[in-house]
C-alpha cells in the first residue's frame, strides 16, 4: 500500500473508531454516576399501565414520552389517525447539520396483557427491584419488552450530550403504542407521514439478546398471525352423568382437532404448512453456524426434558414457521371443576411466519385443515339452525392485525456499519438472520422506504409476555452503551 | 276365584288404593292452597349458600333443616364425625306404632360449585322466579339438585298431617351435605349409625325425571370418579415467538393425550375401558325398550347436530361407563390471550361407572393409558429433576371420594310396591335400570343394609351442575304428590 493511501486509511480509522469508543465509554460513565436517579426514572416510566385494554394508560405513556423528548429540546409530536382509541406513535426528530444519513430508532411503549394474580409483585405496574442469583433485576410489565429500549435511547442521548459528543447522522425516534396488539394501525400512520419516518435504516430496538448473554444483532423477524377457534357442544352446560356418552364434549372435539395439527415431535402436520419458505443465504447459514448453541443450558433453565423437533437446534428452528397454542379453555378445572359437559371449548393459536409465507395463506391452511376434519366454519357466533344442521361447527376468528416476516441481507453496507458500531461498544456480537419473535418490519420498510435491523438489549430470561416480566439491570447499562454507539453512527 | 277370596281381594284393594290416592290428592290440595307461602319458604331455603368451599353456608343449611324437622315434632339430630369441616347428615326419625317396614328418604342439601359471573340472576343464591315458555320456574343453585326433594318431603308431610292421613311405615330422613363433593364421609357416618339408618328401602330423591316429563323410577345409578391431569411445558411461560417450534407446548401435549382417549364418534379407546360390564336382565331390557325415546327432542333442545356413539340412544348409553372432560385450561384465551407457551395444561376428567367396573380399576386403566403414551406419572408436583430427566411428565391426581355403580332388581317385592305407590300418584311411570348421574348408593346399601330405589322429581332441563340452575314449579307440586304417596307406603 502506498504511504499516502496508508496515511489516509489511518486518518479514516482515527476519525471513525475513536468517536464510537468514546460514545460507549461516555454512556458507561454516565449510567455509573447517575444509577440511582436513572433507576427512579425508569421505575416512574414502568409505573404507567400500558395494556391495550386500558387506552387511558396508553395515552399517559405517550404523553410521558412526548414530554421526555421535549424536555431534551427534541422536535416531538404524536403521529396518529383521525380515529378514536388509536394509540399515538410518539415521534422525535433531531436534524444534524451536514448529516449524510438518517437513522431511525424504533421501539414500543405498550405491553402484553397482564393477569395480576399470576405475578408475585403487588401489581404488574409496581416496579420492584430484586437480586436474583447475585444480579439485580427490576420486575414490571414491559421492563424488558420494550420500555427498556426507549429508556436506554433517552439515557444514551443524555450521556452523549453530557460528554459533548456530537451526532453525525439525523436521528428519528418512532415509539409505537400497539405493537403487542399486532400493530394494526402502524403502517397507515407511517404512510401518512412518509417524509418524517424515512431513514437509511430503521433500528428495531426490541426483543431479547442471545441466551449466551452476548450482544446480538438480528436481521429479520418472524411474521405473526392468530386464529381463535371455538367448537360447540350442547348449547348449555349439561350434567356429565345424565348426558355423558351421548352429548358431544367440545373439549374432546377441540383436543382431537388440535392433536391432528402436530405430530408428537412437534412437526406441524397441516398440509402445506411449510410450503414456500425462502432459503437462507450462505452468509446467513454461516452466521447461524457461528452462533452459540444454548440449547442444553436453556433446557435446564426451563426444566425441559425434551424439545420439539429434536435434534434440531433452537436457532435453526426459528427460521421456520411455527404453530403455538397460546391458551385453551373449556369448562373449569381445579376447585371450580363441575361435573358438566361444557357448551364450548376455545383455543387461541399463534402462527409465526418466515419470509416466503404470507399470513393470509397460513391462516387459510389452518382453516382448510379444520374444514377437512369435518367442521362447518363460521366467522360469527353460530345460530341454533347452524348448530343443529351440522355435525361439527367451528367459529374461527382470523386476526386481521397480522404481518409477514422480513429479512435484511447481512452483507448490505448499512448492515456492516451497524455491526461495526455495535461491536465497537460491546465486542464480538451474535448475528442472526431472524429473531423468533415478531415486529411489524414489513410495514416499516414499505412505509419508510427503508431497511430494518434489530438491536435488542433485554436479557433472554425476562419473562416477556408472561407474569413477572423483568429486566436484568446490567442489560440496561450495556444497552445504553449500545444505543450511544448507534446514535453516533456516521 | 271363590267368592270369599274375591271379596277379600276387593277389601284388600280398597284398604290399599284409596289411602294412596288420598295422599296424593291431599298433597295437591295443600300445595294449591298454600302456594305463595310454600314459594316463600322454598326461596328462603335456596337463599342459603351451599357450596363445599363455604363450610359456614353448609352448616347454616344443616341448622335450617334440623329446625324444620323439630318444628314438626320429628325426632331429629346431626350425624357426623369427630373431624373438622365434615358437613353433618341431617337425620329425622318418625316411628309409627305397628309399622312393618321402615322407609328411608335420602336427599342432599349441598350444591355444585358456582361461577357467579356465568349466571344471569344477581347471585346463585338470590332465588328468582321466571316464566319460561308459559311455565313458572325458580332459579337458584340447588333449586333442582337437590333442595327440591327435601322441600317436597317436608311439604308432603305437612299435607298428610293437615288431612289427618296416617303413616303406616316407620319413616327416616337422611339429608346429606357433601354429595356434590363425592360423599367422602357418608359411608363412615352411616356405619357409625347403622341402627338409625337401616330401612327396608332407601328412596333416593335426587336427579331429574325423564325428559318426556313423565314421573320416573330408577333402580340404580352410575358410579363416579375423577382424575385431574396436568402436563408440563417450560417451567415458566415462554415467548411463543422466541421459543415456538422448540419448547414443547403443554396444551398441545394435553390435546394429543386426550384425543387418543376417544374416537371421533365418542367411543372410548382406552384399553379395557368397557371390560366387565354386568349385563342387563330381561326385565331391565324390557323396561328400557318401553321407555320414551327423547333423543330428537333433546338434540333440538341442546342445539346438537350429532350425538356421540350414534345411532345408539341416550337411555341405552347410560348403561355403559363414560369419560367426560369437565374442563380444560392452559394459558389464557379471549381478551387475556398472550403470545406465550404456557407452563402447564390441565384437564379434569369425570369417569362414570356401571355395575361390574370398580372405580379404582377404571382410574388405573386411564393412568395405564397415559403411561403408554410415554408419560412418567407423578402424584405430587414434579421437581426440576423429574421434569428434566423425563421427556413427558403427567401429574395425575386420583379422586379418592369415588364410588361404584349400584342396581336394584326391578322385580323385588319392595320395588314393585314403590312402583305401585308412585303410579297411584302420577299414573304410568318410566322405569329405568340406571340413571346417568351418580349418587353413593353402594355406601348406603352397605351401611344401612338396605336396597336403594331412586325417585327423582326435578325437570330434566334444570341446568343442574351448571349456571342458571332452575326448577320448573310444576315439578315441585307433582313431586310433593309423589312424596306423599311414598310417605304412606305400607
Amino acid at each position: 500500500m502506498p504511504r499516502t493511501l496508508l496515511a489516509a486509511a489511518i486518518l479514516l480509522l482515527l476519525a471513525h473508531a475513536p468517536a464510537q469508543t468514546t460514545s460507549a465509554q461516555a454512556a458507561r460513565g454516565y449510567t455509573t454516576s447517575h444509577r440511582a436517579d436513572l433507576l427512579q426514572r425508569f421505575s416512574d416510566f414502568l409505573s404507567i399501565p400500558n395494556v391495550a385494554a386500558d387506552p387511558d394508560g396508553l395515552r399517559e405513556n405517550a404523553n410521558f414520552l412526548l414530554a421526555q423528548l421535549r424536555q431534551r429540546n427534541i422536535d416531538a409530536q404524536f403521529l396518529t389517525l383521525a380515529m378514536p382509541n388509536v394509540p399515538a406513535v410518539v415521534y422525535g426528530r433531531i436534524d444534524t447539520p451536514g448529516a449524510q444519513h438518517t437513522i431511525v430508532f424504533y421501539a414500543h411503549y405498550d405491553g402484553q396483557p397482564v393477569t395480576p394474580s399470576e405475578w408475585d409483585i403487588p401489581t404488574p405496574f409496581t416496579p420492584t427491584l430484586r437480586t436474583v442469583d447475585g444480579e439485580q433485576r427490576i420486575y414490571a410489565r414491559s421492563a424488558g419488552d420494550d420500555k427498556a429500549a426507549i429508556f436506554a435511547q433517552l439515557t444514551a442521548l443524555d450521556a452523549l450530550r453530557a460528554a459533548n459528543i456530537p451526532l453525525h447522522a439525523n436521528i428519528r425516534f418512532v415509539w409505537e403504542g400497539e405493537e403487542e396488539a399486532g400493530s394494526p394501525h402502524l403502517e397507515q400512520i407511517l404512510q401518512a407521514n412518509t417524509g418524517l419516518v424515512h431513514g437509511d435504516v430503521w433500528l428495531i430496538c426490541d426483543g431479547p439478546i442471545d441466551q449466551s448473554g452476548r450482544q446480538t444483532v438480528v436481521f429479520g423477524a418472524r411474521g405473526d398471525t392468530h386464529l381463535a377457534i371455538t367448537v360447540y357442544g350442547p348449547h348449555r352446560g349439561l350434567h356429565s352423568g345424565h348426558y355423558g356418552n351421548w352429548a358431544p364434549n367440545p373439549a374432546m372435539m377441540l383436543a382431537q382437532l388440535l392433536a391432528g395439527m402436530k405430530d408428537e415431535n412437534g412437526h406441524v402436520l397441516i398440509p402445506h404448512f411449510y410450503d414456500g419458505i425462502a432459503p437462507l443465504s450462505p452468509a446467513e447459514k454461516a452466521a447461524l453456524a457461528r452462533a452459540p448453541v444454548n440449547d442444553p443450558m436453556l433446557m435446564q433453565s426451563f426444566w425441559l426434558g425434551r424439545t420439539d423437533n429434536a435434534p434440531r437446534h433452537l436457532l435453526s428452528l426459528l427460521n421456520e414457521p411455527s404453530l403455538n397454542i397460546n391458551g385453551l379453555s373449556s369448562g373449569q378445572t381445579g376447585a371450580h371443576a363441575a361435573n358438566v359437559i361444557p357448551p364450548t371449548a376455545t383455543a387461541d393459536l399463534d402462527l409465526r411466519l418466515v419470509v416466503g409465507i404470507d399470513w393470509r395463506h397460513q391462516q387459510q391452511r389452518v382453516i382448510d385443515y379444520i374444514r377437512s376434519r369435518g367442521y362447518f366454519i363460521v366467522d360469527t357466533e353460530p345460530t341454533q339452525q347452524i348448530l343443529t344442521s351440522h355435525p361439527r361447527v367451528a367459529l374461527v376468528v382470523r386476526d386481521q392485525a397480522s404481518y409477514n416476516a422480513v429479512r435484511t441481507p447481512m452483507d448490505l453496507p448499512i448492515a456492516q456499519e451497524v455491526i461495526a458500531a455495535v461491536e465497537s461498544a460491546r465486542g464480538e456480537v451474535v448475528l442472526l438472520p431472524t429473531m423468533g419473535g415478531s415486529v411489524p418490519l414489513g410495514a416499516m420498510e414499505r412505509a419508510a422506504n427503508t431497511r430494518t435491523i434489530t438491536v435488542p438489549i433485554a436479557n433472554y430470561d425476562d419473562n416477556q409476555h408472561a407474569a413477572n416480566e423483568n429486566l436484568r439491570l446490567q442489560n440496561l447499562w450495556d444497552g445504553t452503551e449500545t444505543m450511544a454507539a448507534l446514535l453516533t453512527l456516521q
